[in-house]
């Protein structure tokens, strides 16, 4: 941590407010020119808050030079992270460290029929995981708000049919208990920074599909992973989504180029959620393909088979033909990746 | 509700499509041009999603006419709401309507001695309320926490002693049950969209100060409100606390507008929180008047006793006097508003 | 083009309203329900203005249908446009309709050696163009502002040496007769709305590379086009250069759904700058891929000598084998689009 | 500067870079520690390109301490700046150091009449300057596109008749010829970074009105404002009128705390455009408020006869009668700040 003093502060008080960060165990050192003194703080800085520094009347700056996560950082774990999920008769499923999944299903869980007719036609086209929504976030109250209980229920009857692990949405830690037959919690985008919840699926020892929020930062996100793994869960797959930006004629914009920062910066897999990011359905497969050249782990893909008729997002899935038709075209994309391709057959 | 249809849809199928719009009660009127049909639906359209409309294969574009939300608009509720809160002996505080609150305290409570030197300096300076975090959402899980459930309990000691109603943030759901005296229910920027807590915090019966979250719209705020209105809780206050942009002088960007925005569109009160706006102390008294002068009904500010040594937030908050001189500036500002100050007195 | 008329206006002044456009010679729908009356304006709208008819006391909102750009709309014109560019000796190179190219140079042209050995190596390795600033828009007066018309001598002896057509870029009309020999004009993103060059840019019969804005909407890109088009200059390659947001990991937000959108709304050709998107060197193999992936009709990429001791922008830049490394990896991705790539050789 | 050395690089490749500095004339300080070695920059390093610096292999990340500009640095440079314009026989207008004035027009000159009525009537409200745009930048090539050089002299009629000094937007350097008798030459928001211009107008012995881009930080606009002053120029008026920002209610968000960032870095005078930053009308007062709350040194406000005919932007517009009631609402804030109002009687 590099620490600007201002401009004319006393040098003896300088030199006490060094004296502090020297009896917690950090060495620091001087930078004193004409006109500018620096305090280069050398060692584990961890426990020292550079937001709180910025308080103090002797400090102009304060830049942190190593990240704030530990455990999701690369640094500390060079080696890639593979998520694995045994779900059922089928095997293993992983994502990350060269394996590449697809993670495909409605955005909610409607009925029956709904929910087994997607889930067998996305296990035959190739999806690793079947995923669907009980609980839904809608931006109205007045809008379709998920079966709920019922509609995980419908899940576990899918997953038993198919063998596809299920992944889906937790909105508050009052679900949880729900959540037990559950293959991968999802953490919406919403929720990112829900801290409560973060800390207690730390603990929950299943694997956290974690969303970026719409406004947050690549750092951010890691911090929030941050908060997953402190409580003892390693098992995190980030998920780009789309961030908010001045552009309308997508619903929100896909960073493509998080999914290198956040690679380069942590060893957890990210996968990338074409649907929510474009929100326009035409618009899934070239963002499928450049998801996968720029290096994901995986995909997260809505596919309903009846757009038309969904309760919600029906405007950005696919149908279950257009579904195969894009696992066809993925596969060789894969291929020039160097990736295995974690197909459910 | 307008539907632009798509060019050459086969005219039998947009008279079927505009049939079930008929079937549900509502009137379609039909504008066929030479290249463009449009259907206008009139009528109580609030049934019909319309992002799920734009699936169907004939639409080309939806355009909303009536806003989304009900309760929260002034539309249906012409008048000013005001909230009033009556704590303690010192009779009723009020918000909104013509009556401008102060709500003011450090970010956190750290200990006895803190909380109760500050709460007893922001009342003298004129504050209507006491704010203070007990349960803190921070970045990093390493970051401090809050004291938590002891923190309420130093906040209620606050309370009996000065008569200050207090306003403090609930992070979930789970955490209710210990609001039971606290006066006003906070809900932060990262839970503005946590719909499972404001459901339940629309029948808690206690007003609710909805913080606008750092990317969302003026009417995605209005429709969270709408939440806590659906379950039957009226009193919602609604915070402009800055949002999300490029701009990196600041924390975030005070988005001024908001104020009148909010309030040609909701009879809620809209107070602004300038510390968490600018992230900066010496930035707060010029945005605490812009936004008195911009229609603001109260203002919530951070103040602590010794901010070099606040556990966060420091950079961004008052000490004790230097709130109390804003305070005194405010007072003509407000009186200029033709409103009423709800000092503590 | 949709009005819709405020709650509450008098009939007959909705009627004169309306009037005034018949008067223009656009058919007019009315949709008269209880609550809400609203405009069908058909036919010919292009010559009425929307923003103006906001001003209008009985307007609540006006919607456009269609498109605000016609030569640039792909409705008017819907096969791919190919930009041909014949330089010198080694023949035409093509961008868009199949063909996909590579520009490729320095940022900024720096001495007679520098820019013929890259020309060299990026045009071995494959590159169509060679790109290299004479003039550079440089945010601060003393950083080094390029070599100006002695920078664009440099370029065309490396034209004269290697047989690529030369791609640079012009800050002001005032530097427009030192273009004569210049293959492609580039306009930056500072100038996507110099309104004033594009006019003239229109007249110069050379064809236009045109940088989307920091924060110009696809469809403002597509505007500033229809400025060059109009003119009666159809060659305009568009080229997206990443978008400012509030992430700060990357020097821009590569805004990869811009490449559909642009494509799917109008013919014009799309190329990437993956270097000045992300500003980070090491992250440009993999938005390049992904920009092929997502379907870009060509790429515009910074290699210099020496990126240690570059001018400017030396952080983003590869060198000449990096370079090469990309080239070979690309091809594969190319040719999985089933794209010709228009190499130098 | 400071710069932070990647770990594990050779310490004599090290003390060779650190050389490099020291040749320069910098002192170089050096801080060592087990992991982390930080180098100190200290003298002037204004002739060191910090990123250039990034692209070399043994630097993690560079932070500037110190501002990059100068002559609009407050550092250098303590009091406020003054800004007067002499005008015709009514005496001077000073813009700045207490002193506020308000610039007010239409968006466009449309007529002899027109321009000459709203010049008499914003003159009798108050107005210290006439503004109206003869060249106008439209994104569309089919909207109407001002009057040109015809503008130029129905503004400067206007200004022979009612004495109001004129401020007025130039697109491009070749109408600087035009501008001779223009008092205040306006650099639209699409060209704060067009260097080519702020350079000439660095020469033209005039001043200037230099909006702030889009998408431009407040660090951006005091370097463009540094281009117009390295030529020489100091009468630069600085001009926030919003900034683009995810939120569609409003035009741009104003951004209301740019006034005080701006003017504790800088000594130029900061006035703010209320009326394109919200787009609508009626939003116009309570911003202008909440500017001169804020501590800005005036507005520039659009004014129109007839809002509803007006040819560009009508739907923000102001009627001449509202400007009136607006001039003597502002009036009492003006007062409450302490500066004097610099009306035109």
């Amino acid at each position: 941590m590099i620490i600007v003093i201002k401009q004319g502060s006393p040098a003896e008080e300088v030199r006490q407010f060094a004296k502090t960060f020297e009896e917690k165990g950090v060495q620091v050192h001087f930078s004193e020119g004409a006109t500018q003194t620096v305090l280069g703080l050398v060692g584990d800085a961890a426990g020292i808050d550079a937001e709180a520094l910025v308080a103090n009347h002797l400090v102009e700056k304060v830049v942190r030079v190593q990240e704030p996560y530990k455990r999701a950082n690369r640094k500390f774990h060079p080696d890639d992270t593979c998520v694995r999920v045994s779900a059922s008769t089928y095997g293993e499923r992983r994502v990350g460290a060269g394996h590449f999944s697809v993670i495909a299903g409605p955005c909610s869980v409607e009925s029956h029929e709904q929910i087994l007719d997607i889930a067998e036609s996305v296990k035959k086209s190739g999806a690793g995981f079947l995923r669907g929504g009980a609980f839904k976030p809608r931006t109205s109250p007045y809008s379709f708000q998920g079966l709920g209980a019922n509609g995980l229920e419908l899940l576990l009857e899918a997953k038993k049919q198919t063998g596809l692990p299920i992944v889906t949405e937790i909105m508050d830690l009052s679900q949880l208990y729900l959540f037990g037959d559950v293959d991968v919690i999802q953490v919406g985008a919403r929720n990112m920074q829900n801290f409560t919840l973060l800390k207690e699926l730390g603990r929950c020892g299943k694997p956290i599909l974690l969303k970026r929020g719409l406004s947050a930062t690549v750092s951010e996100l890691l911090m929030s992973a941050e908060y997953v793994m402190a409580g003892g869960n390693e098992d995190v797959i980030l998920c780009e989504r789309g961030i908010r930006t001045f552009e309308t004629y997508t619903r929100n914009t896909l960073d493509i180029s998080a999914i290198s920062a956040l690679q380069r910066q942590s060893h957890l897999p990210v996968v990338v959620d074409p649907s929510h990011a474009a929100g326009l359905s035409w618009m899934v497969e070239s963002l499928s393909k450049a998801a996968v050249a720029a290096g994901a782990d995986g995909l997260i893909v809505e596919v309903h088979n009846n757009p038309e008729k969904a309760l919600s997002d029906g405007e950005q899935s696919l149908t279950p033909s257009a579904f195969a038709g894009l696992m066809q075209t993925l596969k060789k994309y894969v291929e020039l990746e160097g990736k295995s391709f974690a197909c459910g057959k």
